[in-house]
């Protein structure tokens, strides 16, 4: 019998990543960007048991067993497998037990699948024992999850080989770079969301004029620009590039048929907050993003912390206090 | 003393106009494409007095004075009389007093414009017996207000020339060509909205990378195969690509920066019970469009009108009954 936990972060976008090239093999139509998040807040956690006395392998997710016969799960396994050390020998014959679990909402647009595989992978890869860049694989379970891998800020090269070899992540500043940086997570609803990420950016490539535009045209300018920024830790230019580079994202949500929601009234209300804060303040203090779902991501540096918390709490007070990370 | 009446009717675009190439002349960047409501329901009415012995021009706006000194109504009003009838001699000297007057609700998204300066246009030009196309006079009050000077289908030309003699609009088809088209317009807020039509789209053109695109790439094509299923009284192909364009329009909105919203909640769900409705009767029975408010108009054919209308106050009955034009 061996045990093995591990924890990933959740990774959050500031350069989207939307639409597939490959529906199977996961790659993407555009780079992407995000920002790591510490794993003392939010994270996912897996725990695997390989033993050679059990009968089956198993899945629990959020202490529910589920379906093993899992595509994305039985991807990320048999590329793990051919990568895993010799060494491991018969290990790679023991059936797995493996529970997989988030302590936050899963499904609400809050990367939970991401943090999720990425989780996954790397028990697995210390499992196995295997060497080198495992974002490849987390990428099979969910793009995302490639960034995940990473922490600070990480950038997902859309690469360009059929195979995906060359569809990984790699960080492009750690999180000591710009240690000021923070993200306040307002949770508007942990209720699942209506439409799938994989659903809705699969109708956006059949469906959006623009998004193609958007992917060949504007994403490549962008990743490089906000490189630039976060490199000189320059945040009023990563600021805005993150807050275009959401509102654009819903957009081709939207420019998609038939459309595709994520944002609400109050999601549009943050929105708004935001900028009237900026605008006071003179200067761009704070940025928001929104993935695919109505919950809001702040970017801020630490000195703003305690005051657009506050602003928060006073202008929605029925939440629960936002969750700073 | 000489007092002319007229009317003009409200024009919902099919093809949305959004985005200028000159704000003074107000000459588009694409190409649009409305429908002309009857007038028996929404219209826009505008009555002018002339008079040798009246010492100013004064102008009224809904029954309340306001400043006759507006930029539009006097671009429209030096543009009409630069074609005025040499007969008309003194008249042009004489001193307007000018009451126009919406029977629905004003800036609200609901076209009121369009129809305010259709009305103003015509008007002064049975005042002063102006002869031929005033299209593009009507076009210097408020862009769209071109499209309200013909009944029935309307396509308004962006045109080449630097002067804006060639943005005029044209008829595709009358109303008498599709008798069974119908349009609801669901009031979801008859409060005047946020961003003006004319500060929104200057945002636009200035911020939004997706518009151009737009502009040049696709509307085209869209102008082209709508008039082709107008012309062939295709509904499903006319209702599809209605839908795709304000969807469109509504991205660019959500594009721009910082982004303008029009839409709210409501507008959403009644998006998503059209497309519901839509697929539940296994055809595209009912086409929504949004213009730069949260109000919906609904394109439908004759017969299906009251089914969709018991729907829609069974889902909405807070509202007042829908209106049917």
């Amino acid at each position: 019998m061996k045990t093995v936990t591990g924890i990933a972060p959740v990774n959050i976008a500031v350069v989207k990543y939307w639409g597939k090239r490959d529906e199977d093999l996961i790659l993407p139509i555009n780079d992407s960007l995000s920002c790591t998040l510490s794993t003392d807040f939010m994270c996912a956690k897996t725990t695997i048991m390989a033993s050679p006395t059990f009968p089956t392998h198993r899945f629990w997710l959020n202490g529910k067993e589920s379906d093993f016969n899992n595509e994305r799960l039985n991807n990320c396994l048999t590329e793990i497998r051919k990568r895993a050390n010799p060494k491991c020998g018969d290990l790679l014959n023991w059936k797995l037990h493996i529970c997989s679990e988030n302590n936050f909402p899963t499904a609400a647009g809050l990367a939970s699948s991401a943090a999720g595989y990425a989780a996954l992978v790397s028990t697995l890869s210390a499992l196995y024992n295997v060497e080198g860049d495992i974002s490849a694989i987390a990428r099979r379970g969910s793009g995302s999850a490639c960034r995940s891998i990473y922490g600070g800020f990480v950038r997902w090269n859309k690469g360009a080989k059929p195979g995906g070899e060359d569809s990984i992540a790699c960080q492009i500043a750690s999180a000591s770079h710009w240690p000021e940086m923070r993200v306040l997570i307002l949770v508007v609803s942990d209720d699942q969301k209506k439409y799938s990420s994989t659903s809705g950016m699969k109708q956006s490539v059949l469906t959006s004029e623009l998004l193609k535009h958007r992917a060949e045209k504007i994403v490549p300018g962008r990743v490089d620009e906000i490189i630039k920024a976060i490199k000189l830790k320059n945040f009023e230019a990563f600021a805005k590039i993150t807050m275009q580079d959401s509102n654009q994202f819903h957009a081709i949500c939207l420019d998609t048929y038939p459309p595709c929601f994520y944002m609400n009234d109050v999601s549009r209300m943050i929105i708004e907050l935001v900028h009237a804060y900026n605008d006071y303040q003179g200067a761009t203090k704070v940025a928001y993003t929104f993935d695919a779902g109505p919950n809001a991501c702040l970017y801020l540096l630490q000195n703003d912390v305690d005051e657009v918390a506050s602003l928060i709490n006073d202008i929605f007070p029925s939440n629960t206090n936002p969750k700073k990370h």
